[in-house]
């Protein structure tokens, strides 16, 4: 389900890998994965790595968010602040999952960054992305300290974030 | 990423096997897979176990129609015609995948009947579905016979349709 | 948002229509909107003709379902328990809405059955398609009596269910 | 189907103000409008702005793409290059449209910049974005020149683009 892996371009990152299945409903009338639902891709791989899987004995190594209390509302949420893509190359419809590679871009007082890039077969870098997301007091409505697990597991996947062009 | 097993209820059927990922992003805001999106999970399980696999040596012995015909309109197209679904469960969000099970429920003159189970994790069943698909002509619009190739690989698969209850 | 209509094809039937936006994203990669966003285009018709409007002081005939109910999981909840559509025709992308017209098929105990018909420009029938609806007690979770002021708003929209050509 | 005014914030600026539907289905388990559903909202009423509209004899002032040149793949292609989006509070599911602002940051040699701002009921600002689109040559796969028509057209909307938080 995950795996974990020193890659990287100029340096050494220590990044997580989620193969996340396209579908052929994903594709739009132009016969590639929607940009769209590219986002959405990343979005099963987020959960996938973040989260804590209560199916499961064996837990991601970042996987420290609680789906319950998510769900819940019940105390702590995670919301979407911003989000950040850059398309590469435009992705066809395999059967394959596609690589998203994962680390953390910053690690902010309430909230985190999640770089992400999504390889597919033969090395071929589709799209490169950010997403900003904050820890809320389901109370209060207000931002709240990420737990002290979170910042321990999360540090040894903390590199540069992504500079885009723009 | 198929597998043919003999399975059934009251007798032995032929039927293929495709493993389907649900996505968190699946759950409507009653927190279950959206009945809407159990289709869309359907629709990848037929394309997976009907369609050939150019990226892949290894064909599914259903996979007999032609992705590339089937998009560019070159010929033959495949169009539903029909579909029928009995949720028997609410489907929770998971991150092992579905075990959408098929097989042929009619076999027509240009026109085929898709049975579907959805099986859980522990034996649940989830739901049965039937999906009829036409062969058209693209150039005549018109129904057209289902070619030899088809039949021959579908009949092993061919079993009784499923009688819902109403 | 929502009008009343007596129309109908062999005798005068009581409708109710709504119109439902397409959009360009719900088209697939054969470029025609997608057979399974078309029950996502219907489940949207349901909700705006049965559910009530909390942000509107005028409501719909025949919306009589508590939004805030069924989402809360707070006494009731609806439950789709069985969906059947026949495609009559491809749904192209356009910007108007489709007119998507209701009627009950069967009222019964703790269930009922809306049928559709997809109606586009210039009188196209694309869709005829069958929902049936159970209520459920959410704290037994078991089937519980459809309420009075249910009955009273469906029953002038009851009328012959479709019968499919199977 | 669209409306331009005069409307800003610190000065005048021209936009185009599409409204678009929000569905039930667009929501996620957390019972908002999911926050990839959002940029689904942005894709339809970029669509509804930019491209020409066979349907109606009426264009909009910005629609000089042609979508069948777009969807054919005749001569030219439009492509996301890149996305960026802020969230600036939860989108709750009402039956009325989201009134979609846009208008162009940037318009560049072969690529444009559409920025948008979606607004709510009662002047509620829920989210800020930008797609960059590219116009390619689909026979060498190139960047080409926006036509004259579409930078005559597109140039009363010309604006700043958005500063965003980081």
């Amino acid at each position: 389900m995950f795996a974990v892996g020193i890659s990287g371009c100029d340096h050494d990152v220590m990044r997580i890998h989620i193969p996340v299945h396209r579908r052929w409903g994903d594709q739009d009338a132009l016969g590639h994965i929607n940009n769209v639902s590219l986002l959405k891709l990343l979005e099963e791989a987020r959960v996938r790595a973040f989260w804590r899987d209560e199916g499961s004995a064996e837990d991601a190594p970042l996987a420290v968010l609680d789906a319950d209390t998510v769900s819940t509302g019940a105390g702590l949420a995670t919301l979407i602040a911003r989000q950040e893509i850059e398309y590469l190359a435009p992705v066809p419809y395999a059967r394959e999952p596609l690589d998203v590679q994962m680390w953390l871009g910053k690690i902010g007082g309430s909230s985190f960054e999640i770089c992400y890039e999504v390889m597919g077969d033969g090395g071929t870098r589709y799209a490169r992305a950010t997403t900003v997301v904050v820890l809320v007091d389901t109370e209060t409505g207000r931002p709240t300290r990420l737990p002290t697990d979170a910042r321990t597991a999360w540090e040894p996947y903390a590199e540069e974030p992504i500079s885009y062009r723009r």
